[in-house]
Parts: structure tokens; sequence; C-alpha cells
């Protein structure tokens, strides 16, 4: 027998309670076996880009390009918009992961960091002019530590000549970001959009194109098929350079339609309250308590508790209950948990969460 | 209403007769909810490794990873096996594209091209020792020009040094390839495989492998996330860099399983009678002939063919009995058709459309 589970993890997580349905419409309809360079292909490619660009109120001077994951923008963001130095904002392990991928491709970048569980303060930037680009992960998945909407504000206000890229991997939707206070933003599907992994969403500004074109125009290399210039190249046909995720492509479009119908406004109040109630309900637990100590830093979306004592005990008691929460990451194995709050989760499932960690 | 199409197109293409089903157990499952770090995705991943290595008959001193495309694969080859010099066999357009990327990579390739519709001859084939590797499409999909396993075999031998990449895009599973013609095989899945795009099978050799681990002691750039150290180091734990597509990755195994248990045999028979009933049926046609002039280099898996007159109406034509057949590529969309003959498409399916272009 099949117990069905609630995946409460960071990502993948609980599938949007829609993805089953048009998974099944897909099928039913032969998207999986559509050429990727017929009309149909490019009706669901310009579908998505233009739901998603209603959902999230992206600006006519963004591009909206589709990779395989988040960490290929990674790559992708280095190649096409770092010559020689990057400047990296680190509140945990993926931001500098994302340091680290910049000095494989022999680059110079250069890092703040913050201690774990707290986001850099942005008054301690020392910049030179010589850096190209900023990175900065508005939620850090591995510790929960998340910037302000008014950090990114400040940062564009400081930096307006070099380029910003957010790393909003685990918080868009639910986060409202202002596309005014960045150059380039991206995530995967596989988080908040409830979707199966292999896809990822890179949205970059008029300002990212010509960057890349520069680099190009001198020679530099930004890579092959999935460059800036390659892509918009084919995106200007509605198409990809290579055979992509088209189903992948397919869901994202629909699921984003759900969502504006269901109201992003809603999504992202409830975002609010059930992250609220998880907060509240360990307000002075013995045991449990947030990772992230100063509360304007405390992310919704990726919840991380320290436990004192067995965490797989705790994770082993909500399991019973059908509820599948994350491990603590890299070193916190064995001391946190991380909670994944996405509109794929229900209020009664947060409600029943909560519940269960009061009485832990 | 929908009326149900066979998509007889070269990739992607009709799915695999069990993938429905295998998509149905998966979502049953909860696969695409479950942790990419998990144990449930350890033994996804290595059952998809094992039973490749089983239907393709894989030696030991090979590995496979997982990319998000073939197209990908051309990248990261150059990236990982090439510092200086590549050289290419040209039978069309795709393995043309190839030799692009070692251009836009900044490396120095050199090629050989064939007429449209014929294959390099191998005897014409003048290498200087400094090249490192050469790459060979085994069946291109642009034109139908195939190289016979012969080739692969002569190309070996004559070239012991160098590393030889087989671009197996269209070809894999039907064509019975001997893994000691070659260092490198890539394919992606939509298409023999009949499955839903979104993923690159790379599989290499321990002398990749080291010419990688070589450039990088030696301070070359390979890369990043999907360098072949990087690959390698998660492989050993059962495990991908990036999130990859989960969903991909188990149909692959499923589906290759399913590839077992009916026989690899009996498939590549099969293949070989309906590649054989379509060029019977245009055997003397007035206005249909095969693209590829030379019988040995015509592709089985991707069966082009030169029309007279209106290529679109004969799609319509068949179109109308339910058979949706590829356009020409490039500058042969209203010169050629297209057929796709792959292990989801049955005997049945190629009687009515050999039936059908008879009559025509």
């Amino acid at each position: 027998m099949n117990i069905r589970r609630t995946y409460l993890t960071p990502g993948p997580s609980e599938l949007y309670f829609t993805v089953q349905d048009h998974i099944r419409a897909a099928l039913r309809d032969q998207i999986p076996s559509i050429s990727h360079r017929s009309a149909t292909f490019q009706s669901i490619f310009r579908e998505t880009r233009e739901t998603l660009s209603e959902l999230l109120d992206i600006p006519d001077n963004f591009h909206i390009f589709f990779t395989a994951s988040a960490t290929e923008i990674w790559e992708r963001t280095i190649q096409n918009l770092v010559e020689e130095e990057s400047y990296h904002l680190i509140n945990g392990a993926f931001s500098s992961r994302f340091f680290k991928i910049a000095m494989e491709l022999g680059r110079n970048p250069q890092k703040i960091m913050a201690p774990d569980g707290q986001v850099v303060d942005l008054e301690k930037i020392m910049l030179s002019e010589t850096y190209e680009l900023i990175s900065i992960t508005h939620n850090e998945t591995s510790t929960g530590a998340m910037h302000t909407m008014k950090d990114l504000g400040v940062l564009r206000k400081a930096f307006p000549e070099q380029l910003i890229a957010v790393d909003a991997v685990s918080s868009i939707p639910c986060a409202p970001f202002d596309f005014n206070d960045f150059d380039s933003l991206y995530f995967s599907v596989q988080k908040a959009f409830g979707l199966p992994a292999g896809l990822g969403v890179w949205i970059v500004n008029d300002r990212c194109m010509a960057k890349a074109e520069s680099m190009l125009m001198r020679k530099r290399s930004v890579g092959s098929y999935h460059s800036l210039p390659s892509l918009w190249a084919k995106a200007l046909k509605d198409q990809t350079p290579e055979t992509p995720n088209v189903l992948g492509i397919y869901l994202l479009g629909k699921v984003a339609r759900d969502m504006i119908t269901r109201g992003i406004k809603q999504i992202r109040n409830e975002t609010g309250y059930k992250s609220a109630v998880i907060y509240n309900a360990v307000e002075g637990h013995p045991t449990v308590r947030p990772f992230v100590q100063k509360k304007e830093n405390r992310s919704q979306t990726v919840i991380v508790l320290e436990v004192d004592g067995d965490v797989e005990e705790l994770q082993g008691h909500l399991a019973k209950n059908g509820l599948v929460v994350g491990t603590g990451y890299g070193d916190y194995a064995d001391k946190h948990i991380r909670i994944a709050n996405f509109p794929a989760h229900s209020k009664e499932q947060f409600e029943m969460l909560a519940d269960l960690l009061k009485d832990y």
C-alpha cells in the first residue's frame, strides 16, 4: 500500500495542486511528441512567457529564457555577464557555490560573507568600480536567511552602475520582487512553483543583453548554445536553441495561469500566514527554535528550525503524520529541520504541523 | 474532439508505448517530490544506469552521466576533452553545429565535409597528431546519411591515439554499437527512446576521464558543475551536481527495462523490417525517392525521402490518415520528408505508411 505523503521539503517539493491534471492533459494532447520547431511549440513558449510576465509583473525591458536548472544559470551568468570580476554576497551554501563557479570559470570573484543564519550587512560592502556584477541570494535555501525587499532596493540605489543578479530560487513567486531593483533574476521550478525538476528560468534586462553582446563583439567567449545572444536569437522566433524540456515549459505556463486565477496577492498573504503559524508555534518552545535570530531575515518560504536532541526523531514524529520535512543542510544535517512553505502547501497542513511541533 | 495522431517525426516523436503508465506510477509514488539527495533518488539513478548498461551492453570502463540535452553534451565534450584542436566528420547540419560550438568555445576545430546525403569517405581523412578528438555523427538526423558500423571500427583502428566521440542521437538503441569503437557516445531521450525531451545521456570511458582530469590539473577550465570531474564526484554517490530532471531519469530506466523485456534483438530486427518496408515502397516511385543514394548509408531510423512537387500536400495526405511525418531540414524544408522509425512505431503503422506512399 502506498501512503500519500505531503512533501514539505525545500525542493523538489510537493507538486502544485493542478500539476497532475495538466500532465494528463499534456499527454492527451501529445505535447511531448510535438516538434520544438512547430507552431504548437511556439505558442506554448509564448504563452508561458506571457503568463509568467503577468504573474510576476515583469517589465517590457526584461527577457525570459529557459535553462535546465538554476545551477546552469550560475554558469551562464558568469559566462555572459562577467569578464573579470564579480562580487558575491554570501549568506549560505548556495550563494557560496555560485562564487565557486565563478572561480572555476577562471574569473576573479570577490565575496563578503555573513555568519550562518544571517545576511550580509549592506553597510559593510566596499566595492571597487571594476566589479561588473553583484550577486545576491534573496532567500538562502540552506539556512533560511532572507534578505528584505528593502535590502534589494538599497543595493540598487548604492550601485547603479553594476549589474545586479538576484537568486530567487526558493522565494519566487511568493516574494513580491520589484524588477527595478536588479538586472537579472533566476529560479528553478521545483520549489515554490511546485513543478517536476528539470527547468530553470532566467529573466534578464537589456543591460545584460548589451553586456553579453559587447563581450561577444570583443571576441570573449560567452559560451555556445545557451549564451544570451544565442538564447535571444531563438526566442525572437519563440523557440529555444536546443530541444528543451517542452513538458516543463508547458506545465510552468499552466501553473502560472492557475496562480493568477487564485490571485498572487492571496498566495502571498497565505504564505505570510503559514509562516507565522510555524514561527508562533515554536516561540518559547523548549527544544525547537528558529535558526535565524533576526526576525526580519527569517525566511517565509524556507523555515529553518534548530532542534535540540535527535532531529531524526522529530522528523519521524512528523512523518508518522504524513508530513515530510527537509533535513538540515550540510553540517547542519543533525541539527536543523527545513520546512518549505510553498503555494502547494495548504493552511491546514501548516496548522497540523504547528500543532505537532507544539506538542513535541 | 481530439484526434490521436501518430508522430513519425524525428524527435520529439511518438512516446514509447509504456511511458504514460510509467508517468502515472511516478505521480502515484510522488517521484517528482523526492529530494535529489535522498536514498530514493540514489536508487533511481543506480537503476537507470544499470538498466542502460544492460540494454546497450556498456563495458565497465565506461561511465554514464546525465545532462539536459545532447546539445549540452557538445559543449561539455569540447570543454572537457579538447584543449586546442578537434576534428569533425560532417555529414549534415547537426555534425556541422557541433563544429560551430567548438569554434564558439575558442578551440581550433578542423572539418571534413561530405556532400549532403553522403557520409565522409574515411579514406580521405588526413589527421595531424595534434588533434585530440575526432567527432563522428553516426546517423545524421538532418539528411538521413548514416555511417556503417564498419566505418566506426575502421576509424578506431586508424586513430587509436585520438579520442573518438560518437553522436548516436537518432540511432540508439536501434543501432548495435560496439563500445570498443569509441571513447565517448551521447544521445538524447526524445528520439528512439520515445521519452519526453529534457535529458541527454553521455557515456564516456576512462580515457575521457583522464583527459579532463589532466586539463583540470593544468588549470585549464573544464567548465563548472557539469565538468566530467564534477559529474563523476557526484555519480560516485549516485547523485548529480544539480537538481536534475528526476522524472526523466526515472522514465529512461523504466523504458530501458521494457526494451530489455521486449528484447533488443527483436527491436533491432523490427527496425530493419520497418525501414525496408518504406524503402521498398518508394523503389521506382515516380515522385518520391530516398535522398541518400548509397544503400549502405541510408538511415534505418531517420528515413529521408526527396519529393517532387508539393511536400506539404504529401504531408497533408499522410496527416489525413493520422500519420505526422517530419519536414525536411533547413533548406530542404520544401523538398524532403523525414520519417522516424523508432521502437515506439509499430510495424502496422509502417505498413500503412508504405501503402499511402505507394498510392501517392
